[in-house]
């Protein structure tokens, strides 16, 4: 089969997306409307996404554990604000059998005699099941803080979906957790969020701008939101990961309660946090090109593909003896290698590792294999260099180190050349329409939020942290400001 | 509050599991019916479950992925068997929204404008929405064998469930391969079937009966079921895993094809395998007595714990402080290990790591530290000797081993004695009132097997492989057999 050419970024950055994850063999859509195959590779990044985080949540005395699937339709009513979230995009289950057509032979329809008492939804995030079992949990301060997480699937039924970035099934994380103060349950939300930071940075160098949300575009049912947001390519944002404080609204929904040290009784104070499979979708686009997928050492599946080359068939021994062995040594210094040993052209093997990402390839053919070296290619800037096969171990762990910065830094001077301020509406629609992160003025009311997005497009995509206080007006409506917030188109 | 007693075996036997669970703190009912929920301490012995599997699945080139929580109603319909073992015990999806109930302020009803055009099914089992991808990914025969495994959720409408043992919604793998012979094919579903077998035996402790599923036993839609069978304390069978040969029925209705090394189309050859959290539930009913918990060390989440006992204040700091260093010295040594710090009294935190089925205490207490020793008691046998704490590090992993094999020697040594031989009705009826497992012959009719179980209550729980011919004749009928096999009533 011919290849399909990767449609570049400057010709349409939304095919180009698609290209990536197809050539990389990430996912595709399934069969079934809105939800997505992950396929082997894909999934293995999510693999490693999942260990790494784990591991930082496990350091922080969270433990794993599990909820149903299913949320009675009652528990949704519940807390009014999650409910108006949550309720248009929910899958409603509302029976438990099918039985054979009787005017469709080998037709099955549902089962009008199994019609549920009470409808389930499938979960589109678990805050009302959780809770309502918590409170079981709780009794005293004692029992505080109660740090649990859940690794999970949930649905959010979504008429447009695109690969990772928004389907009606995704893959996710979240924590929950309840404190006995307000002042401790916000400091775990914010410190969660920091793991989310040092994780987008530290293992998918992907710069992120950490913040608050606004009233309108905080979580359904928190107190507070926090989030952390991300530049894309195409200067558009995504949002990595969020972390709520929840304050005592589900609490008091939920009845969670417990004596405090002097024996009262106190509502408790929570926290959820999460991030999911679209992170996928968001390391995509920070690092890809028009070649294909771009990977990050850190949290690549493949850190390093040895290719053996080989051009007549009494070659092939040698080579391929040369590559395992080269390979075993670079799994023994802890780098993930993987050995190509496919009898396929050259070009086509070094084709196919540069579309998957792997951050290095090491080509060992006879003439390299004669002068006592293989041929080491960096996917991300390209560059090619003979090194000593006597070297590689020595080698290939700093060249993976520099890669992970280099990274980094490419994604963080785009971000920072990217990120503007604007003063005027004008300046304001002109850094928006040309693909910036802006930062500027709003008087602080929701409406003026709202005119602004339906003007502009652009969202207020968080209150960063690091933004200092200065006073100045509004960008649309004149009122006075005391600091400026982030606006950008997003995902 | 007091604790609540763990019922005896002797008295109870089903109250008894309850209560271990319970004391164990290792799952609970949810508010959704027929819904656990998974507690920490036993979701860490899932992941720890998760983690070994994982691993044999990879070391056979094994690859993790994830397809869509729902499948499409008219997908359940192709594989007529399929469809008849499944379609009674559905969750079915009819709407994607909820709206305000206009009759009732606050609460919520099913949107009659979102009604689904096709209904979709919560899978029960993935075969029809893999297959119907399957099918796109293979071309040749160079694109075989696929082999992909999935960890997830699944749903099974359940009238009657017991936490772990049968629940509406559980958490397993299943892996589904295609390969271009059945010869090959049916080698890998018993190849796959004795990693169950060396996993449950070598790591679980639980020895196990592998063998083939009689027709009526089968899973729907297989050519052949084998499937591995363990004995739990009452006696009766519990089902740990089964490995299916698929032949080509699914390939066939899912169109699954690839054109062979002549050139000419074929159906794929498939298989399908599969454990459960289910084992959680047989792991605890194998060892568990009624103290509570019992797990093997190679399995336990916790290995070894260190109890610091102090009776005075002034005496925490130091026996704190040797069990720090002793913990630190078993970590090195690569235990998982836990210091209980609780300010409880000794006989609480004693108590509270017998019931979890922790393998080994070790007690510290001033006057063990003053003697340089410490007192380690083993969970399975309850034996309690002092052991100098120089020796520790030397003699726990040593121990740890022997507990393994003397968890996995009693249960098999039970298993072996409840095993018999029945040639007439009479004797395999007593046998089987009595709990135990019963080699008898049967003379190969679906209806005598029926009878069987009607009047005895005892299924046919497999064709074992180790199961020498013999001439026979049936317990039942009288007509003649060539084969024992092994019946036993069943979880």
């Amino acid at each position: 089969m011919a290849e399909k050419k990767i449609t570049t970024r400057q010709e349409d950055y939304n095919q180009w997306y698609l290209d990536v994850i197809e050539a990389a063999d990430l996912a595709e859509h399934s069969p079934v409307k809105g939800c997505m195959v992950i396929k082997p590779y894909g999934y293995a990044i999510w693999e490693m996404m999942q260990k790494v985080l784990d591991a930082k949540f496990k350091a922080r005395d969270v433990e794993n554990a599990y909820f149903p699937l299913f949320v009675p339709k009652s528990f949704l009513e519940k807390e009014e604000g999650h409910a108006e979230g949550f309720a248009k995009e929910c899958a409603i289950v509302t029976h438990h059998r099918l039985k054979a057509d009787p005017k469709n032979p080998g037709k099955l329809i549902a089962d009008p005699e199994a019609r549920l008492d009470e409808e389930l939804v499938v979960r589109p995030t678990s805050e009302t099941i959780m809770y309502a079992t918590f409170k079981n949990w709780i009794h005293s301060y004692r029992d505080l803080p109660l740090l649990i997480n859940q690794w999970a699937n949930v649905v959010r039924w979504e008429m447009r979906t695109r690969l990772f970035l928004r389907t009606t099934e995704f893959l996710w994380q979240e924590g929950h957790t309840v404190h006995s103060t307000g002042e401790e349950a916000d400091a775990f939300a914010r410190t969660m969020l920091n793991e989310y930071v040092s994780f987008a940075q530290d293992w998918l160098a992907v710069p992120v701008v950490p913040g608050q949300k606004t009233e309108s575009e905080k979580f359904a049912g928190a107190h507070t939101t926090y989030c952390v947001e991300a530049m894309m390519q195409d200067g558009k944002a995504l949002q990595f990961g969020t972390s709520h404080f929840l304050g005592q609204n589900f609490a008091k929904a939920f009845d969670v309660k417990f004596t405090d040290d002097k024996n009262e009784m106190q509502f408790g104070w929570q926290t959820s946090w999460g991030v999911s499979t679209r992170m996928i979708g968001g390391l995509i686009m920070t690092h890809s090109d028009d070649k294909g997928m771009v990977i990050p050492p850190m949290i690549a599946p493949i850190q390093v593909v040895v290719i053996p080359l080989w051009f007549k068939p009494e070659q092939k021994d040698e080579v391929l003896g040369a590559a395992e062995e080269l390979a075993e040594k670079l799994l023994a210094a802890g780098i993930r290698v993987k050995t190509d040993k496919r009898e396929l052209r050259p070009g086509e093997k070094i084709f196919s590792w540069e579309k998957k990402g792997v951050p290095v390839r090491i080509e060992l053919g006879p003439k390299d294999l004669a002068a006592g070296t293989g041929v080491v290619a960096r996917r991300d800037g390209g560059e090619k260099v003979s090194v000593a096969l006597s070297d590689m171990e020595a080698q290939i762990p700093e060249l993976l180190v520099k890669i992970q910065k280099a990274l980094f830094d490419k994604a963080n001077a785009m971000r920072e050349t990217r990120t503007v301020s604007a003063n005027t509406w004008a300046e304001f629609t002109a850094a928006i329409e040309a693909g910036n992160f802006v930062l500027a003025h709003w008087d602080g009311d929701p409406e003026t939020e709202k005119q602004i997005k339906t003007e502009s497009g652009a969202t207020i995509r968080c209150l960063p942290f690091n933004q200092p206080n200065e006073e100045g007006t509004c960008v649309k409506s004149g009122k006075p400001s005391s600091r400026r917030v982030l606006f950008a188109a997003s995902y």
